[in-house]
């Protein structure tokens, strides 16, 4: 039962020999007595030609759809006419088929599988997967994995298993819980992330750690996330921020070198958070494409427009001329984003025409120069407080962008760095501080000592984030190494050292057993396979993902379980 | 912050030279106002000197057992006297010390870790892990990881993450549950293993497949066996038994070439599961050395010896002489394993003495003959139901190998193929028959045609076991393809046709919608490395462990959990 090779792998070499190939067979119509099949595997796609005084004859005449089928035959060119100059332009004639099993009806024609409901996909995912659209995303994350895992290896980076039964802790999302036999009314947690864990392996001294781990949150799940999924897990020891950014830019170079032959130009560009937030109105900017806000606070600063008078912050965005129906569309996201409102105003010769024009006047010649308008052009403006008035407008862009496909113009791929971002959070309901990223990150050091001051808001962390055409692919920091600064972080989010001590006391056991300066960073894996295959959706690069309920529609998981599968771990369900 | 190398990359290409190294502190002593040091990291340990007068004097004085330091200095060879001709002939005299961070005061001594209580190294895991030999175990295994990896992309298996979020199923051992939060009342289950969705990823088309799988059984935890596991999980499409063997003789021969520099024999010699119990009392023979039964229930049939005379079978071991005492712990091995007693004999001259030698006079010319014991060498007996009497004696053999370290004298890695496997199982107590690997499992295809007759326990499985050094480091399958083989087999186990639809509907769908011949394997990763590593538990070779009643000791593993968190997924605890 060999095969000569797989479909994809035959070349003009084999012109005119024997070969003996194996898979589904597609579609198939008879055609003057002869009988043309489609014949599939992951690698391509063939057409099989049995004539009807072949030996092969009456096998052949057995498939139907979905069959699995071994065929021999002569692979040759097609008739001159038929040719394209590609991989189609060759066929089998069949000498030999054999029937290798046989198939239902399939419950969707594959062909027009990306047409077809999701649930119906999800449902039958074994069919869904024999889509080559589908394979293909699955072997590039494949190809990605092993990617990843040679240039680390080769870069002295040990791959580590951390535990899936761990500790419930009240920190971040939420935790879902697996109840314990052997210690009744007592839960494990599925990990949130491998956060403590790879940091514990520094100061166990391994120096340099890496992992695709699956992770867990229970939470609402909004359209595109799984209740798991898949982290490249990184942490190295003896490193300052700059040598985790240096090692990052090689190995993302080189994942996408292998996979998908494409060069990223190094060293990718760097933006603070500050930056990308005033300019583009977001910590994950789309930099495919420019459109950059201009700052015209200044320009209406104590003047007659009330609106843009007192501001904090008055934003503008040059775009291309737009109809009602697509301003008040972007007004519309712009107020889902916050704002209050999207003004604007059309070039007309050396003034403004419409929208807020009339309170232009006085700026009209700066707010030329300043945005270099073409005529017809619209400028969009958001204003109020600084953070809110620049993700408003962030959110605008990205509308521009969709409405006009900026993107399309710009290169396939852009990666960028977003830096320095604050350590702290004011959370205005609350009246706390938090931290932004986790409460293991470390400041930087120039900024230490505004710990506790009025200017802790100032203080900017050693974090990281990793950008790919707008989504955000990793993210990361230098830890907190000193117990010290690690108490001044807890007392700045308002944990009393006992409270610091109830939740993660083994931790800062372990931070003073001798820790190393370490940082790292984790890749969303799925998130970055789905931008590097083109995919729509996360659950196209997941083999059996779940919808939108949690739900997986095909093992038909969760489900109930027996009362006395419940009463081993010591539980029932409530009364409600 | 750069180290010019780790320690273990220090050669004597750097003699003379500076280097600027960075690890933890090791021993201190201080003689004649020097200070001595050692610093160690993952790869090595080196001695530093620090003298008196050296400007790095006063930090090297703050530096105690296990703080991080910086050390900058010469890289030189000891004085003459002092050196073995190895890396430890090296020192570095330092010339600048600077604390990367303190530490607590260990509660165990590093150096004495192995002959620490293990509840005391799984409590403070980050210091346990820091010991060299725990480092080498958790880099063999990288190793080993990234060698599978590369060897199966290059052969075209395609990694795929399987759902850790799945079905409750009451087929073999028992599920942990997820409680489900968005469906109340409803529970996921983790993996036992990842082979229906393996499967179904040959019917999709994904023709190779692997994994590195976590998978979960809660089952009562003996004194080596973890709650969650490592499996190196594999599926290949249009293949037979043959091709998969012959791919895995590969895969293991790379991973210890690359990983110990060690060649495995190819290929890998193959005893049937009858031959491997007959001769060895096992179906996972140590075969780094010999001891194989002789049989001679023919000597005794009918005859005297009631003990004997109508045993199923009487097998025979050739050991050498042993004290009164070790062979009643032998016997006590024997009883153990299910033997009413262990007979045995002592070889005088051409006769026996001692235990049953005077049973012995009618057969004493055929055993010595068979068994070709030398003078003063003891035979050690086991007669009864067939399989119970090779089992027992088997263990006994193994009882032996301890005694004598009868392995030593073998190869250090003996890697044999165990295979054709009965497919089916008569359970005494049940009165039924049930599957041997599980109801996936293919018969051989000669064979199949003694479904539900009276000899259907003679149907042998296309099932093998991978066997390195007596322990069943893998095992695999060629599975039924065919839909009606597959009702054959549920109704041969006592599976109505409503009972298999019930437990595995999807996957019977799945098998009736053009299913590809297709086979695989998975080996038990945790145990390989173990193997490998020489170390005597998998404890060892995770880096962190559940002890034996399944609790994470550093974590505090499982804990209680809120009434709130409970009261989220619809659950109380029972009233008991």
């Amino acid at each position: 039962m060999k095969r000569t090779a797989m479909i994809g792998q035959l070349s003009p070499t084999h012109a005119g020999q024997p070969v003996t190939l194996q898979g589904w067979v597609g579609r198939r119509r008879d055609l003057g007595g002869l009988i043309f099949l489609e014949l599939r595997d992951r690698s391509g796609l063939i057409q099989v030609q049995v004539e009807p005084d072949s030996p092969a004859f009456a096998q052949a005449d057995r498939l139907r759809a979905e069959y699995v089928a071994e065929i021999e035959g002569t692979y040759q060119l097609r008739p001159e006419g038929q040719r394209k100059g590609n991989a189609a332009d060759y066929e089998v004639i069949a000498s030999r088929v054999k029937v290798l099993n046989t198939a239902r009806t399939p419950p969707f024609e594959l062909e027009k599988g990306a047409e077809v409901a999701e649930d119906i996909r999800l449902k039958y995912r074994y069919l869904d997967l024999r889509r080559p659209e589908m394979q293909r995303a699955l072997m590039l994350r494949s190809r990605a994995t092993a990617a990843v895992t040679a240039f680390l290896d080769a870069e002295g980076f040990v791959a580590v298993e951390t535990p899936m039964l761990t500790k419930s802790t009240p920190e971040g999302a939420r935790d879902f819980l697996v109840p314990s036999r052997l210690n009744p009314g007592e839960f494990y947690a599925l990990p949130q992330s491998p956060q403590l864990f790879k940091q514990l392996l520094m100061i166990a001294g391994l120096d340099r750690y890496y992992q695709l781990a699956r992770c867990f949150r229970d939470e609402d799940l909004r359209a595109d996330r799984q209740p798991d999924f898949t982290q490249l897990d990184m942490e190295m020891s003896f490193v300052e921020q700059e040598d985790v950014l240096e090692l990052q830019e090689r190995l993302l170079s080189h994942v996408f070198k292998t996979v998908l032959d494409v060069e990223l130009p190094l060293p990718f560009p760097r933006l603070s958070y500050q930056d990308a937030m005033d300019r583009y109105g977001s910590d994950k900017p789309d930099l495919r494409f420019g459109m950059a806000f201009g700052d015209v606070t200044d320009l209406f600063a104590g003047g007659d427009f009330a609106a843009f008078a007192d501001a904090g912050a008055v934003k503008v965005l040059a775009a291309p001329d737009l109809t009602r129906k697509q301003i008040d569309e972007l007004e519309r996201v712009a107020k889902q984003n916050g704002a209050k409102g999207l003004a604007w105003a059309r070039r007309s010769g050396e003034g403004f025409t419409g929208g807020i024009s009339k309170f232009l006047t006085a700026q009209t010649a700066a707010l030329l120069e300043r945005t270099a308008l073409p005529e017809g052009g619209i400028l969009l403006f958001a204003a109020g407080e600084w953070k809110r008035a620049v993700t408003a407008l962030g959110a605008v862009r990205l509308g521009l962008r969709d409405l006009f496909s900026l993107a399309a113009a710009g290169p396939q791929f852009h990666v960028s760095w977003v830096t320095d971002f604050p350590q702290l959070e004011y959370d205005e309901e609350s009246a706390t501080w938090t931290y932004m990223h986790h409460p293991f990150t470390a400041p930087h050091p120039d900024d230490v000592a505004l710990f506790g001051t009025a200017r802790q808001g100032e203080i900017r962390a050693q974090a990281y984030d990793l950008v790919l055409n707008g989504f955000e692919i990793g993210g990361g920091s230098i830890r907190i190494h000193d117990p010290a600064v690690q108490q001044q972080m807890f007392t700045a989010i308002g944990f009393s050292p006992e409270e610091a001590r109830k939740q993660f006391g083994f931790f800062l056991d372990a931070l003073e057993s001798g820790t190393p300066p370490h940082g790292g960073i984790a890749w969303g894996f799925d998130r970055l396979v789905m931008v590097m295959s083109g995919a729509s959706s996360i659950r196209e690069v997941i083999a059996f993902p779940k919808n939108n309920r949690g739900a997986d529609l095909m093992a038909l998981a969760p489900s109930p379980v027996s009362a006395a599968q419940l009463e081993e771990v010591g539980l029932e369900k409530s009364g409600k």
